[in-house]
């Protein structure tokens, strides 16, 4: 799958968000029809309830039609309905309106149509926010991944053909055969082990043991492949989706070029739903927040404040001796946050001094402003002073 | 588990640490109870040595109701028994508890009920240190892993019916419905293959090699993001631990705060416990020592010398040729250590040449004491000067 | 495999290519070759089908004959036929030509001696290019790899041994003697899990676990070291590749040596056939391309625009708000591309002003050309001004 | 295995190879040991060559015997007789020699006693060299790996207790009792699936399913913290392996001792015996080595000329535009060498323009040298000018 058709996914599923179909709503319509295609293979439940899982199967096939059409139109809004059909996620949409119905029409009998619907469970796909990175990631170890597949195909073939010849005359079931060889193959390269096929002859076992400690190396480079490329491209991902962020925050608009790319790399975007309390006061403090969109509030008695896109807040618990949060602090809106880490915090503020000044000001501001507040709400009355 | 939660667990262990329970004394009245509870399920024990069993885990389930009572009088003494209540570490105390006498009152037969006692085991978690650091990284990484599982769980999905479809008539047992195949395809996707659903055609056994290969690739990514976030947050959290401590130790007070996030980087903190020999004399040095709180005694003839909170030691063998300890060091209290690794003390002194002077002399000093303290000692007595 | 012999396979297969036979097509023959083999060593096939399958296998024996041929005269040219054979690729191409007629000229029965054209699936590892890469890592970190697999012979032989004298009085089939516990152990430590041995005393079974959990931190240990090791040597590989490239873009040679070592770690080589749509209008951009060798076509109304070597292109949606591609790119001859990501591009600017205002004028000349040639367009001619 | 004790067992291989016996004659007696116990097992191979293996294993036991002595004799020499029965390296070799006469001794039966010299395998423990760094990983990722197996722990617990009460009745074989489903349960949560435990129910299944894909999570977490401890293990290895050796070097003298940190980080050691050809002629080229200790000949014509400890060599390479190495290199000793990547090299010089300066003018210097001297070889006479 390429890396522009899989942010394509993305792109295709907001005018549903704008539709209002919230997207837990849509994960247990998916749930409910893939778990009524699961029951309905079933011949006792099918015997007993094939009205009721048909039904069910029906509503959510027309919950899709809707929401497929909600997304077709809206492509034809964005002035490309034929784009929509070729990405990701168009295809996915319309092959699970479409499937069971033209499998119906077609004269398959329904219980083998209806299977189908299986084919839903690829709307999951659509959901996830990371796949795209995980495509991209084997994207671009490619060739390193295919090396590692190209070894695993000689191993396969290889001891299998070794196999066929050393078994054949004791197990001329399992081994009679080059094909019946290479599903044993695959079974042991793999680790899996079913049983079914298990040399004993001492050479074919020893030759077995051989391909299952390559089965381990394979296995071993596969992982090794990966995790060096998800390090790099999580890295990357990070980077491109706060650099915008970051010009946001005024704080950081006197800093030069290198600092706010060296910013960049600590910041973390955090995406959070209305109401989400985000900082709770009593708990342990390990992080600060600048605010890129949206709006928090921070609950200090008597009047809660409120910080809008370009503040700042956390910071004093990473202040404090105790690294104590000092109060609950909540978002108003749906907001977008930069989260930057302590030992970042630390790093960051070595660096540049100015900002550290900056914010033990601000903090100091608050601090006092909370006491002073508070030291006049304990005497009876909040003066105006 | 959510990130604060999980630091929750340490804060709550804190008070029976007071109480002098050990951390040791707890884990052998777990293993004993969990051992007990393993062969009282076991008929034949049961039957020749149920009462000793009986009695060995009423007498486990008092020492945890001891010790639940212990934390709930300090978490009273705290001013918080709900917080206590609703921490993961109060909620694996309550049911540990509660579970067993609940289960006997409501009825539940004896051997039955005694079940519930397997909940002790939970007690594991408040035991590890780094429960929380595993938990942060599954949060932090949380968008990759469930993509991951998504994307296992399409695979699984499809070939479970792909699977079904195929096999069905030669094998109505294992592939004749959705949930059976679903049972096949997840024990081969997670390799475990147990080999009671094994498909035979050929079409079948082409794609269970898929799906084989595909459980490798879901493993390398698996392991790819839990890598890559392990990583970033076990640097994270070691320089947290380490930051407070740094300050505590004037050696370091000379320097100008960018040079200290170095540093905190390099440090590793180390918590030994009174008595702890922390170097032998004759073995290969390869690190140095900061003392950030506790005491250490050098043996050195003939008067051992007592090193306090703010002392350096162990340096000698990263200046002498052969690297050898020079003397043994033992920790006369519980101590906090930081550990300078010879590789980082390299990097550190190349970088800044006052603290290489600033070692180096007192490396000198102490050797020229020991030469001159031994001398006298070989002349036949120690002399005052 | 040596590092050097494993480079030497790319070195030999280049001749071919010249030759004209497309890599793909060699593939093809490989598949149908071995399709052939596997199908050949199924009774059935080879009596209904057996002349067929013949003649396809002697096809490809052919082509792999002439396809040697070509290479040995290549390499005769080069001045070293001695090195050609004594290489790996020259091993495979003339072991793949010789092992089958060797067989059948000794007298061993066709269906048995053409399983010698298993071998065939060697030339894999011909078309692998990360081959080499992945060879190399093995070499470096071949000590701590085999310091895990002693650590693996140690925990597989001792546990046999004790196996054996635990389960030998129960089970003499399976654990009667060494060899047959050593069985048991490989299946175990692996993770397999034949099934065919397995302990039933109490003993027996704590061991066993005791193995599978080795097993697990074998793997760990084996995939921990790949991991490092492959890291590293992406790195570097990269940046062999990268560098001399770098060099032939003029753009960059106004740097001092350290920053064009810096901007080599960040361009990433990418070789692209002829007629590949490098970039598609109206997608997200989040990189840009310097071409290092080759040529591509912009297509902007009216006329396409040609751009060659030490040219770049890509620019524009890096600088552009929206981030959207605007205008296709083709690469008209096979073409040589450096790949700058968006967030090293955001790195490198920010240390280097310079170049950031050099891309910055390009983009703004581009960008304004664009303008004034479409609205010339849109008035309807073409004016020469 | 403490840090210490790993390191000890490299210590006390020393003197054995002063006495001459190599380690690859010791790798031959151990093979030839633990094949003839294996052997020894099988009743009909003791039955038909008893004999012969018994005094194979005699032979062996004498062999260890005697280079247990040696060593002992050279701890004596050392003056520390019970250090080193202390260390792991003298503990493998006493119980290597004292297990099988002690247990013949005992009057076991000679077939089961000589099951004790299972334990010789122990010595694969010696003779690899990074088993101390796998140590020193595990030691210091004690904590988080731990509170993974804490975690796997409580997992197989309360898994295998809840599978005991939703299978006992159906199957009272294999889940009858606690510890009967923790077999299961193990076998299960490390992915071997025996098969020999296989749930039956629905809600069994769903729960097996669920302890898979945990296994799979165990594995990841496992492999994670094992691949982030190794790679930091390894850089720090390297570099103290490395530091000594570079000041030997008198190229590196005159650079300061930050930029002798970042070169040794670059460097990797290499130890290559007597007569090791390190460059072969014609090959490509991509590194370049400097000489800690010991001395190569480089083959150019017509005398070839010899290198000491502190030159470098192999550069040529990295400076010609073809990469093409122009001589053979061959070690005249045992040698040490420094070895300096490609990648490494160009970044260092970047930095360091004195460095690249010193090795252009030696890179011109010996190819006009070769260059005149080979112009005067083929003029027919070396005239002495």
């Amino acid at each position: 799958m390429s890396k522009g058709a899989l942010s394509g996914m993305a792109q295709y599923t907001a005018p549903l968000r704008r539709f209002g179909a919230s997207s837990i709503a849509r994960l247990a319509v998916l749930a409910i029809g893939i778990s009524a295609i699961t029951a309905y293979t079933v011949p006792e439940l099918r015997m007993s309830a094939g009205g009721w899982l048909t039904a069910c199967l029906w509503c959510c096939l027309a919950y899709f039609a809707v929401e497929c059409g909600v997304r077709v139109r809206a492509a034809i809004g964005d002035g490309g309905i034929r784009k929509y059909i070729l990405s990701p996620s168009g295809f996915i949409d319309l092959i699970g309106v479409l499937a069971v119905p033209v499998a119906l029409l077609s004269g398959i009998a329904p219980p083998t149509a209806w299977l189908f619907a299986a084919l839903w469970i690829l709307k999951l796909a659509q959901s996830s926010p990371a796949v795209a990175q995980i495509g991209r990631v084997f994207v671009l170890e490619a060739k390193p991944l295919a090396s590692v597949f190209a070894l695993f195909l000689i191993v396969l073939f290889l001891s299998s053909a070794a196999m066929h010849v050393i078994e054949r005359d004791q197990q001329p079931g399992p081994f009679g055969s080059l094909p019946r060889a290479l599903w044993w193959g695959v079974a042991t390269l793999t680790t899996t082990g079913y049983g079914d096929a298990i040399p004993i002859t001492h050479l074919g076992r020893l030759l077995s043991s051989f391909v299952m400690i390559c089965g381990i190396a394979t296995f071993g480079l596969w992982t090794g492949i990966l995790a060096t490329g998800f390090a790099a491209e999580s890295r990357r991902r990070n980077f491109i989706q706060t650099w915008d962020l970051v010009s946001t925050v005024p704080f950081f608009q006197s800093l030069d070029p290198s600092a706010i790319t060296e910013i960049t790399h600590m910041l973390r975007r955090l995406e959070v739903p209305e109401r989400t309390t985000i900082i709770r006061r009593g708990k342990a403090g390990d992080c600060m927040y600048f605010i890129a969109a949206g709006e928090v509030q921070v609950d200090v008695k008597p009047t809660p404040i409120r910080l809008g896109a370009g503040a700042f807040f956390g910071e004093l618990a990473l202040l404090r001796a105790d690294s104590v949060r000092t109060a609950n602090v909540t978002a108003t809106t749906q907001s977008t946050l930069l989260m930057l880490d302590l030992a970042d915090f630390r790093t960051l503020t070595a660096h540049h001094p100015d900002l550290k000044r900056a914010i033990d000001a601000e903090g100091q501001r608050r601090t006092a402003e909370n006491t002073a507040v508070r030291d006049l709400h304990r005497l009876g009355g909040a003066s105006p002073s």
